[in-house]
């Protein structure tokens, strides 16, 4: 019997109706999961009207196979991405996935995010990376599967997963992570509006840099054992 | 006698007045009809204010001739338009046309919309089309008929219809079409929304290209007899 | 005694306040008026909030002098040139000035907004005008007038005037006339729609042109005596 | 006992929630405070959730050691800016600090915004001015009482002061100030708006200037004895 499992799938069916209400949503794209435990997670039910479904229909996948483990609904096709993001860290207890604009205008692009400000540095401690394109062989079989292991690629150093909460999918759109469903939210509404403000600041100054102390500044004001923004 | 004529004139009017409270219209510029037999569509009253009219008031049109053969108010004039879409296929059962600010920039600009992403694979098959200019006798006589038929030349090729559920007018605005008037309503909002990504992409990368693989991966995971996207 | 006059204070407070809420004003940026008789007219008093004030407050000035003949309030700073834009043609009934952001865009820019679409033509036959820079002395002394005269500058010719709803100023902003301050109202929209598609529409074409007999076609589809577009 | 205290902590609540809804703020990202004597301001507290603190909670700070004398929660971690700008005149009561999009996206740029329309010369007679790039050692080391300082250095003329109610900071965002709070508040919402404007302006006309007369005319008409702009 999975501990707090109530509380998981209101706080998951919670954040995808927050999601589905927020500028990052368009239609019915995107999609929130929440892990319950080391070897599952809730996720939304695949391309649902989540005004008429309640949290009790979220299925329960096992992370190692995709299989679900209990609930009606199909899951997201995204399923096997989340699965294979899981598996990075065990830190990780929520994930939000979104083709928000400026998210999918950088992942068409083919581009990581350069980093220019402090908005980008509070939470980004380099470039917002891009992963690498599919072969047609990895397209074709366990697609959304692949798209997870080209995610964990990008992240092969542990380090690297703790500056950065999130990554672009080439072509395609984001996925971020957090501590919870929620967090992983808020971390993809910053990368949202990140995007946005590189994009456009690329368009008028294509040789500005920022000082790297600047960066370390920002970074560690808001992460690690000497943060000291917001209330203790 | 036609069958279920006040389901349809509902949810032509129903559909109408969502397009007339979106982010696609404009003032009362745009338009949605519902085919309701082989031979009629019901269509907005022209520069009507919706919140005024009921749906019985909506003109019935013959596609034949353009003929109101039911309805007291002056069909909207781009009717011949829709008359010749309808022509094209019998499963094209509702029709959208809007100038929303994506949709009428790259019509302005006279270039059909390059595919660069998964969004737009998910629905196009490839580049978004766009009409070829009518000529000066095409514009001066039967000016909306015209138009439906430099539509209806984008898609000699039937097949080429499956792939594409919408166009764009040179100059104007699009037209998008599906099952239904709702469907059609859909289909112009990811419309909308794929204009606004390649338009963007393309201002920071000219050069981007996504692989034949990946489009039709996206395509046929929402379309055709493997589609495995939402619920049964 | 003034014909209708608390019916024309209340439709130039509603208008103003609709201005007001619009996305085309930006803080207390902007003012409607309403021309009551052919001497006379109503005016949104300068810097006011709205909301709190009554119609009854409203100034009414007299266009050959802007002397204010009733209220108790200061008109806005922009009255001289609203006067000198009712001087044009008596049949000028309203008029909307604002900085929305595309139009205050192109006049910052110093250029015309070259006509590239139907929606356009639906109700400019040509590009919008924008006036000539105003001489130092022109700026010093009856800085607002000298606006006005450099408005109807452009406009000598009165045909011009039935081919152009609104004009830019220079640096400034736009302003939009019609036969009552709701269809100044409605062409500022109209306008400020117009603008951000040529605007869009140029980043991505610079070589865009469009036909003359598209143009006329829209534009007598709308305007004169063979106008079909609407309900009779 | 400092006079007037809630009344002070009731507008600062109010203008912190007014900006956190306000298209200025972005997450919890932001902040406002008030002066309440020539030594002391209320600043809101550090990542605080607005709906959930009441404005008893605001921590009271000493201008000259950023000491909090009342209040039980933490302020803003921008305090040391806000300190420094208090002491650059005792004439400015409020400011607000945000990172709004196109002031983020001007800083990140690196570049002051040229003044190139009347929108901009009714607040800023001038560009608007940027500071300078923090030294490795500013950065490391009192981190925000530097960014204070660089700002102070900008205006070592008082003239300039009285001439521009605000700055950005390189890379990260902006500050505006005003006689009230309230005041600094409609201040940034102007540096936004002109920010945009200014940003799109340059886009499609690099070689735009503006006639010096027509600054003074404007900044004059809403500025200093002689303004003639609003009620009296």
């Amino acid at each position: 019997m999975i501990k707090n499992l109530n509380k998981f799938k209101k706080i998951c069916h919670k954040i995808n109706l927050q999601l589905s209400k927020s500028n990052l949503q368009f239609q019915t794209f995107g999609n929130v999961s929440q892990r319950i435990d080391s070897k599952h997670f809730i996720i939304k039910p695949s391309g649902a009207n989540l005004d008429k479904i309640s949290c009790k229909n979220y299925p329960i996948v096992r992370i190692t196979n995709n299989k679900v483990v209990q609930g009606n609904l199909k899951p997201s096709s995204d399923t096997p991405t989340h699965s294979e993001i899981y598996k990075m860290d065990e830190n990780i207890n929520g994930i939000t996935h979104a083709h928000s604009k400026y998210v999918a205008i950088w992942s068409q692009s083919q581009k990581k995010i350069p980093i220019l400000g402090t908005t980008h540095a509070d939470y980004w401690k380099n470039d917002i990376p891009i992963t690498k394109k599919l072969t047609k062989k990895e397209i074709t079989n366990n697609y959304e599967k692949n798209i997870g292991i080209s995610i964990a690629r990008v992240f092969t150093k542990k380090s690297k997963l703790k500056e950065s909460p999130g990554v672009l999918v080439v072509n395609h759109g984001g996925f971020c992570w957090g501590k919870s469903a929620e967090e992983s939210f808020l971390n993809f509404q910053r990368l949202e509006f990140i995007a946005e403000l590189g994009y456009k600041t690329l368009i008028i100054n294509k040789q500005t840099k920022m000082s790297k102390s600047l960066v370390r500044k920002h970074f560690y004001r808001k992460h690690g054992s000497k943060a000291y923004y917001g209330q203790k």
